[in-house]
């Protein structure tokens, strides 16, 4: 029996079910793009690394490097690009989709920025910290997508793979930045106050990043992660992260240390990579099975729906939902009508828990990304109202939950609830007197 | 310039555009079905009212009245009936129609069911109480519609008039069911513990439900309910609360009281209806209103990006997207073509910011839904864990909320999350050995 031929009750849940395999197949198309992102950020770490040390030194000595690594960068663009024009974006009609597809347009103008930045970078026109902050930024909105996909994303498993995923990249993105911060103070042979919060900032940054990964992640991606954590490298950028932070204008260390702090922390950043891509092939294998069991879910509804239609439409009278068999308690007076209608309802019901857990988990695993959202949001306050930049914004925010031992968010939380309620007292006011 | 053929960057800001429009119209169609439910809803209490009545007094008093509910009710029925069947389930692919969907199908289960059910009212072969929980259920499955709705709206504005209506529906099907309770102990003569229970536990939700509407409703709204409450109706209803009250099997009523307190209830929630009904009007205002401005806006976004794209298109190198004008700040070199280049991209930031802005309030509207979620999930852990009736477990949850001077959601976020830590501690310590 087709479809739309079923009865409406029957109907609606076939369409349920089909709303949801439909949801799973465009969040695949989703998990491959950001499989592919994970690809391009790396590419584009490694290159704004190479262009970092080549604008900091004056010989053409990087240029070669430089040049393999854009190649390397430019190669995944391509396809990144041509992931992104082959999405739907005509069929899409969730509203959900749109913040996806903005945060896509911003890294389409990135993308095409990219050649004049290659060129002005090789024309010297850029010092080191413009160029990084260009690559940061479109590393940044690569993320952003990263990101959405995991804010939309409706299943919890799938969901929490991306939220391991987000995470880590988002850990990785932080050392790449610490490894740029380290490159300054190092060259310069000291690192200044500012650049002595930067690198606690990025530090702490990292630490967050990876406590959530290890929460999310299965125990695979963990063990991995603790074999970097226990390699020689690891442990020789945290003794030059001692170093750094030792270091003062009037206590210099040698230039020279910021090639070994490069290679350390290049190495870190490529051991991290193969726990994303890891992560990767996880969310993509997760993405084959829940689709497959989505289909095979499907099929066999429909078969069992269209059997109690048929049922139903030769039987004289209502079999499949007579008041007698389902809602009040009374002996079944036809075994086999009764059996049927019995199941439906229990269907129904089985299904109807089953996307009320799945929303439940949903909101549960999602909570990570709100705590990360409401921290943005605190801190964008306190830039706007208080004209603080980013790095002080954070560090006011982390002052204060440590004098009052609360967690960051819940100060953020406090914050934000704190201005709201600031800004609505005007118009409450007014509303009171017109009630 | 049609839309595909715009560059792609173009492309994906007017395809968000268009995901926000679509999201709206499926969001219309909701309301619609939200305000035909509003109907039936209030049809239906009519209804199980007069069924309670009817089936308390052996006469055939109150026959006639029945049939003329039960009527009023099929012919709103084939509204909803109608308006489900026009829903396009064929094209919803978003994962969220799934929850919409199968709730539908529930309650499409249950309008089968009322013939059967009100045949059986007539023959008497069901207790007040029996028939009183068959209308209860289908009506909380009207209700459960109404809250996906509110729970998977796009648009904030639109949320917040049906979050209000959500609660304030909620608080007056609380009113109805107070009225079936108090019809019990009245006719009875007293009211019992379990049954003043259930009283204390409705007029309670119905406090919570009302206070989360005068949240989120309008000025008009607000005032429409304090109107009622100001009336000699409400008076006279809290005055036979206290009758209620001070009863017990050796200090009983006359049970003349029953048709006097049903009377004095049935006024209050029509009107109720009263209140409801803006509401719904509010509703569908909001949608007309956010589908014209998201259409005028998409027109305006399409033409302007129609005239960059030709620019760009006619130039000979990308003046849309140059490194020097819209990223590094660098005196623009073209004037024309760098004035567009930086409407675009502050169009891409503007349009970010109030699709994060969107969301940041869609979250913060959510979060009642969320918290009564959360009760709702406390609640039945309690029921399945401990055996306790819904009720019980509601006290119990209460209680815990007056002891400890916490919220009641907070409560019941601190059971869930110590039942989660219960639950993951085995899992926990496997995967601490495979480490």
């Amino acid at each position: 029996m087709p479809d739309h031929k079923m009865p409406p009750t029957l109907r609606f849940m076939l369409a349920a079910r089909r709303c949801e395999l439909h949801g799973l197949e465009s969040l695949s198309v989703t998990c491959e793009l950001v499989t592919r992102i994970s690809q391009l950020v790396h590419q584009l770490q490694k290159e704004r690394g190479y262009s970092n040390v080549y604008l900091g030194n004056r010989t053409d000595h990087y240029l070669h490097q430089l040049d393999a690594h854009s190649a390397g960068s430019a190669a995944v663009e391509r396809e990144v690009h041509d992931c992104f024009l082959s999405m739907d974006t005509a069929q899409a009609n969730a509203a959900d989709r749109a913040r996806l597809f903005n945060r896509i347009a911003y890294v389409l103008h990135g993308l095409e920025e990219l050649p004049g930045l290659r060129r002005r970078i090789r024309e010297r026109q850029l010092s080191p910290r413009q160029a990084t902050q260009a690559f940061t930024r479109l590393i940044g909105g690569l993320l952003a997508v990263v990101f959405e996909a995991a804010d939309t994303a409706a299943d919890p498993s799938i969901t929490r793979v991306l939220v391991a995923l987000f995470n880590f990249m988002q850990g990785k993105e932080l050392a790449g930045q610490e490894r740029a911060a380290g490159v300054e103070g190092f060259s310069r042979g000291h690192f200044d106050d500012e650049l002595q919060a930067r690198l606690l900032h990025l530090q702490e940054g990292q630490e967050r990043c990876v406590d959530i990964f290890g929460e999310f992640a299965d125990a695979e991606a963990n063990a991995l992660w603790q074999q970097i954590l226990d390699t020689d490298t690891v442990a020789q950028v945290i003794s030059l992260r001692g170093v750094a932070k030792r270091t003062s204008a009037i206590a210099q260390v040698d230039p020279g240390l910021c090639e070994l702090w490069f290679d350390l922390n290049t190495r870190r950043i490529d051991a991290m990579k193969q726990v994303e891509s890891h992560l990767t092939q996880c969310l993509l294998e997760r993405c084959r099975r829940s689709i497959a069991e989505a289909h095979a879910d499907l099929d066999n509804h429909r078969a069992l729906l269209g059997r109690v239609a048929q049922m139903d439409a030769g039987s004289d009278q209502a079999l499949l939902f007579s008041v007698h068999s389902s809602t009040l308690d009374v002996p079944p007076q036809d075994a086999v009508g009764n059996h049927l209608a019995r199941s439906v309802l229990d269907l129904l019901h089985e299904q109807n828990q089953r996307l009320q857990q799945v929303s439940d988990e949903l909101q549960e695993t999602r909570e990570t990304l709100n705590e990360r959202k409401l921290i943005e949001r605190a801190k964008k306050l306190l830039m706007t109202d208080y004209g603080l930049s980013e790095d002080a914004a954070y560090a006011r925010l982390r002052q204060s939950a440590m004098e009052r031992s609360m967690r960051l968010v819940d100060v953020a939380q406090s914050l934000l609830s704190f201005a709201a309620r600031k800004a609505q007292e005007k118009p409450r006011s007014d509303k009171g007197k017109r009630i």
